[in-house]
Parts: structure tokens; sequence; C-alpha cells
């Protein structure tokens, strides 16, 4: 079953938007986005470019917040925030 | 009829963990952390420092995303994009 999840990373914010735009119209009804960190505030922006600018049918539909850990590069464990937005039509 | 809202700026973030517990341990059952921008993912992590770690009683309860037009010091409008976070107890 595919998953539909886009990966909000280091990427300029208008491919992230196309890449969304793209999976809707190639026949799916929902995207969902996730974002840790200090690209939480990018998954918000875009989410909001997109049902504010660039679609007129999908909606956020759902949003939940949560923390998880990580290790870091030095072996180091901290807790990152995320985010997760479902857009649908 | 107070608001509850606690708008997250520039301070440090354990300045507004202790704020939300010190609103709740004066009598409130919910504070709403607002932010703007950039500052969204330090709400996000305010909000799970809150309840993972310094108040087993309050939850997040709902979370609302948006955007909102402001005017900058240039005079210029331009979009900018909020999240509004429900803690309960």
């Amino acid at each position: 079953m595919e998953n539909d999840v886009i990966f909000i990373g280091k990427k300029p914010t208008m491919s992230y938007v196309l890449a969304i735009l793209t999976h809707i119209n190639s026949g799916h009804d929902s995207v969902t986005l996730k974002a840790r960190g200090m690209l939480i505030s990018k998954a918000v922006d875009i989410s909001q470019l997109v049902v504010r600018k660039f679609s007129k049918e999908l909606k956020v539909s759902s949003i939940s917040i949560g923390s998880e850990e990580i290790t870091d590069k030095d072996n180091n464990k901290r807790m990152v925030s995320y985010i997760s937005i479902d857009l649908k039509r």
C-alpha cells in the first residue's frame, strides 16, 4: 500500500509544492507532509501555499505533532519534534 | 473572559515552558500557544517539552494552522504562516 508521505527537507519550497500537486494530479486523493525540527515551519508554509494559492481542491484534514529520539552524528541521543499535516481533496 | 494565549517569541524556550506551567498551576485548565513564521518549530518544541517532560496532566487537545497577511517595516505585504496549539488538563 502506498504511503503518500512527502518528507520536507532542504530543497526549495516550490519543489515540495510541485511534488504535492503532481501527486494529487496523478489521481491520489490525499497526501501527508512530514517535517522535523526547524523544518516544521517550512512544512506549515508549504501546506498554506498549496491550499491558499495552488489548489482549490485540497484542504488540511488533520495535523499531529510529537517528538522522537534521534541519534546524531556524534552518537548523542536527543529529542526532536515533528509535525504531520494531512491534505485531502 | 480571559484568553489564555501565550505568544511564542524570541525569549529562551524555558521561559515559555515556565510561563505555561505557572499559568496552569495558578488554576487554569488550558492554555493556547501561538507562533508565526520560523517560531512555529519552537512552539512545537515547547509543547512537546511541556507534555513529555514537565507536566503529567497536560495534553495537546487541538492544533490549527493558517496564514495571515502582515505588513513589514518597509510597508510590503506578505503572507506568514501561524500555528495555534491548545494544551488542556
